[in-house]
């Protein structure tokens, strides 16, 4: 089954949800126009649809491996490595000082959706070494730039975050690896770092590792870790990988998913190590790169949900199977004609287009944050929106590719069929980068709590604003503003409750965390489908391709029907539930 | 992670729940007393515990294998499945004429969950021999008992179900397999059976195919199928296995989960068989079998969610990360102890056991619907929950075998950590034995419309009447009154409307039907759940074993609060959603 990046729906969510006119209108980005961004994704959609998605089932199958000393990954992600390279994709949204295409992040956005959608294992190397390139942009040195990111952004090298260490997994307080100050101004690095994705692999000839450590008089805890870069090869003279360092892969994970994708065992022996930025600032700096690695998740999850539904929306129209309900022909139909086939289908397209649409307006609200001149609300509606993105798509997708296998029934349980596959791949997305109860924590510890709701109820007048639209026009737009009305009432009610909970009861509140995340998930993603529907429906006025526009609106209303109706269960369960939670023993 | 089977509950749901007195009173089950089912499942429960739970890793890295002409079985499955045999728990709930033990449905459904929990794979093997037998007892000439029944119910054969064909999944009425009659009174049976749960394997000295094909000029569609018996080995005069017969295995599958269960694809090439009982009523005699073996399934889900739950609780009592939320210690704690982790490890417990609580309750109808005197109301009630149990406790299994994934973090990814397969194992449970939408049509359609609603009223009429008895009891019991009596009225919304609107819209209808079964099976598992709370708060009252009857009551307080707080959500799904499923196009 062929995969084709869906380029007509991401442009939709660029040109209405996106911020497109004011991101445009920044500085960073002037001269770049929506052609740009779409001869460039449309372009890139082509590499993902031809040479990448036929790898994903292959490279499941084969694995990466590793001999002891090297990992070698399957060969037809080499060569296809090496295409990327050449084409230059990893460029698409870096700036152009060093030798990127600078587009703006929706555009990077929708490139790593199409990419990890055509292969979720593939993806997973260039959006580590995207994280890296964040990173030394914020707080790298100009020496450390000048080495590193032309090579990072070319695709040449590849970048890991070096966080996990065997006691040290959501609670990086506890990192043990150290690193001592050497007479050249160096650090010696040593300690077992875990799960380090792509940390050893033959498809770029340097790897360049940011590494959390402590150094020797570091205060103990989370304030005393500082980052350090860790090349694999260090850099000769002319800055090209020379000598050996002292990091070895010990062995990789024999993993439910991502097979393809190395997860490393590295232990560093005293490696030549580079700070970066000041000491005991490590964790700060990493969590600037870790948002933006928590968003590049969340759209794996975005990807994934496509991938399944392409493949199920397929499957269902070929397979012919049993009558009609309603007794309309006396001949088996194919199964996309039967009502819940087709509820499966609408509620897959439901999320995957909710979490899309999402994602897309983050992107927007991202790049005025970070390059715009009053960034304070876009920073923290950016901040708000990125633990939602993460939490609601990686959460969500692990369903969609779930009701992928059950549209195929028996077939989808046969490897070959290649559904299971996403069902297997999309069960790390919640976990990675942070688990959905630490996009919780972080939703309703430093975005909601921190600023006593302020943001939190910003964020509902909008979705207010939408809906209030949303009634002067069509009657399904009428749906879909009482769906959204209905889900932001129960947010205000929850928000209010955690607000009033969480200093005098935070267990009461923490757990109703994740329910509390979903809600918003929710309505966030109810709320930016519900803007594509105010989007189509003018369109549609003006008769610009109606089918296309039709279907949008159709997808608003089922969002607003079947998912925003989650709301009021999660209202529940955050109200009333959390001593149910909390008292129970765990002795039987 | 040892497993445990869990006894205890089984048995307090087995007094509680499962109808005790009446069943125990039945002519059917003279002289049986609680204490031998108790002594006889904590005997299964150590076999399970001992001998089959520790091969379930290894039978999964192993798989079946297919050598070309024979099924190869991991070693370790082969040696448990003779210690099966020698013990005799194949006997356990069937009849003392034929050489069983002859256990109420009850016990025999504890054991079903009990070795399924241990291994899935393992359990799939007696699970189909016990519908061959049910339907050969039910079905059955007497000679055909004479023949098979003693060697089945000792587990020296095995049973299989023989439906699906390439053309033919869900819908049986395309089954094209042929059987010529012969001049000796046997028929010459010739097709291809794809999806054979082991179809073939080297456990047993013979298998025992019962196979749905069409007699020469047997009418078109459902109505033309008959039912067959075919011997692997034709049996010779002493009743022993003797000529191979034309049936051979072509292949097995590459599955995602249950890997040491060989699903076999068959061919039948002249093969001889056996009509069982008369011509073109196999489909009505398949359904027989087919009902206990969708009861089995449920359990299954039941079964893989124990064992999901006790692996992640054991983690969680051992990992240590992160200090509390409430700053209660600067140390870092055991995860149990932080409130989201507590929140799924409630809701793992919550589905399994309220699963297990339906299960057992439509246990006892099944016997009196079976062997009652006035049994038409119990068979309708039986034959109401027979669905739920299949299409919500598989349902749950897949989701709470994803939180056992989700309570172990990065860990639950890698294979050896053993929660990965559980995820994988569950995933077949919604569609084998007909999927979650073939459930809901059988809800809807024959267990619904039928009667016009009202084997679905006195179902509402029962929970109302343990809400009003919980309305007496403590603030707990109260609560999960107000849970029952709000999910009881949505169900009763849905219900009208389901009544309403089924005939003249059937398209509507159906396109809420899974739905109205989640509605459903939520209400029916909060209701029993109910009932053991009633239960407990007696026993309670009587000083009775407080640490395990204060358990029960929190897990039901939970269960109405998280999980019957979704009826409402499907409730709006059902009678405002309809159109936006299927008014959706699905040309983008």
């Amino acid at each position: 089954m062929t995969f084709q990046a869906p380029v007509r729906d991401i442009m939709f969510n660029i040109e209405h949800l996106s911020a497109w006119q004011e991101v445009s209108d920044l500085p960073a980005y002037q001269g770049i126009d929506q052609a740009d961004v779409q001869a460039a994704l449309e372009g890139f959609g082509r590499f993902c649809d031809e040479v990448i998605a036929p790898l994903a089932a292959e490279g499941d199958e084969t694995g990466s491996h590793f001999d002891g000393q090297r990992v070698v990954m399957p060969a037809a992600h080499v060569e296809a490595f090496r295409q990327y390279q050449e084409m230059g994709w990893q460029t698409l949204a870096h700036p152009g000082e060093f030798g990127g295409m600078g587009l703006p992040r929706a555009a990077g956005a929708a490139a790593t959706e199409m990419l990890n959608a055509a292969d979720l294992s593939f993806g997973l190397c260039p959006l580590l070494t995207d994280g890296a390139i964040e990173a030394l942009l914020l707080n790298g040195s100009d020496s450390q730039k000048d080495q590193y990111l032309e090579q990072l952004i070319s695709g040449n090298w590849s970048g890991t975050m070096n966080l996990t260490e065997p006691q040290a997994g959501s609670d990086l307080g506890r990192v043990r690896s150290k690193a001592e100050p050497q007479a050249d101004g160096t650090y010696a690095v040593s300690g077992t770092k875990i799960f380090i994705t792509y940390g050893e692999h033959d498809l770029t000839e340097n790897i360049i590792h940011l590494v959390l450590a402590r150094t020797p008089d570091a205060p103990a805890g989370p304030k005393g870790l500082s980052l350090f870069i860790v090349p694999r090869y260090l850099l000769d003279a002319d800055g090209n990988p020379g000598q050996r360092n002292a990091v070895n892969c010990v062995s990789i994970e024999h993993k439910l998913g991502v097979r393809a994708s190395p997860t490393a065992v590295l232990e560093y022996d005293g490696a030549t190590g580079f700070m970066v930025g000041e000491e005991n600032r490590g964790l700060e700096y990493m969590f600037v790169m870790m948002r933006a690695a928590r968003f590049a998740v969340g759209l794996q999850g975005v990807a994934v949900a496509e991938r399944a539904y392409q493949h199920a929306v397929a499957y269902a129209r070929e397979r012919v199977q049993s009558r009609p309900v309603d007794g309309s022909s006396k001949d088996a139909a194919t199964i996309i004609q039967h009502p819940d086939v087709r509820r499966m289908l609408m509620k897959m397209r439901a999320l995957t287009e909710g979490g899309r649409a999402l994602a897309m307006a983050t992107a927007g609200f991202l790049d005025i944050a970070h390059h715009g001149t009053d960034a304070r609300e876009a920073t923290a509606m950016a901040e708000f929106l990125v633990p939602l993105v993460k939490g609601f798509c990686t959460e969500r997708a692990v369903e969609t590719a779930s009701l992928g296998v059950q549209v195929h029934g028996g077939m989808g349980f046969i490897e070959e069929t290649g559904v299971a596959q996403f069902y297997r791949d999309a069960r790390i997305l919640p976990i990675y980068e942070g688990t959905t109860a630490i996009q919780a924590n972080d939703l309703l510890g430093r975005q909601v709590m921190r600023d006593g709701g302020e943001t939190a109820r910003r964020f509902a007048g909008m979705i207010a604003d939408t809906a209030a639209e949303l009634r002067k026009g069509s009657a399904a737009a009428q749906g879909i503003a009482d769906g959204l009305d209905a889900a932001r009432l129960a947010f205000e009610d929850s928000l209010a409750w955690m607000l009033e909970t969480a200093r005098q009861n935070p267990n009461a509140a923490f757990a109703g965390s994740v329910p509390f995340l979903m809600l918003t998930g929710n309505l966030a993603a109810g709320w930016q489908l519900g803007r594509s529907a105010l989007a189509a429906e003018a369109k549609l006025q003006q008769g610009e391709d109606a089918g296309f526009m039709t279907q949008k609106i159709a997808t608003a209303l089922f969002f607003a029907q079947h998912i925003l109706a989650e709301c009021s269960t999660e209202k529940t369960r955050i109200v009333s539930g959390s001593a149910s939670v909390l008292d129970a023993g765990f002795d039987i």
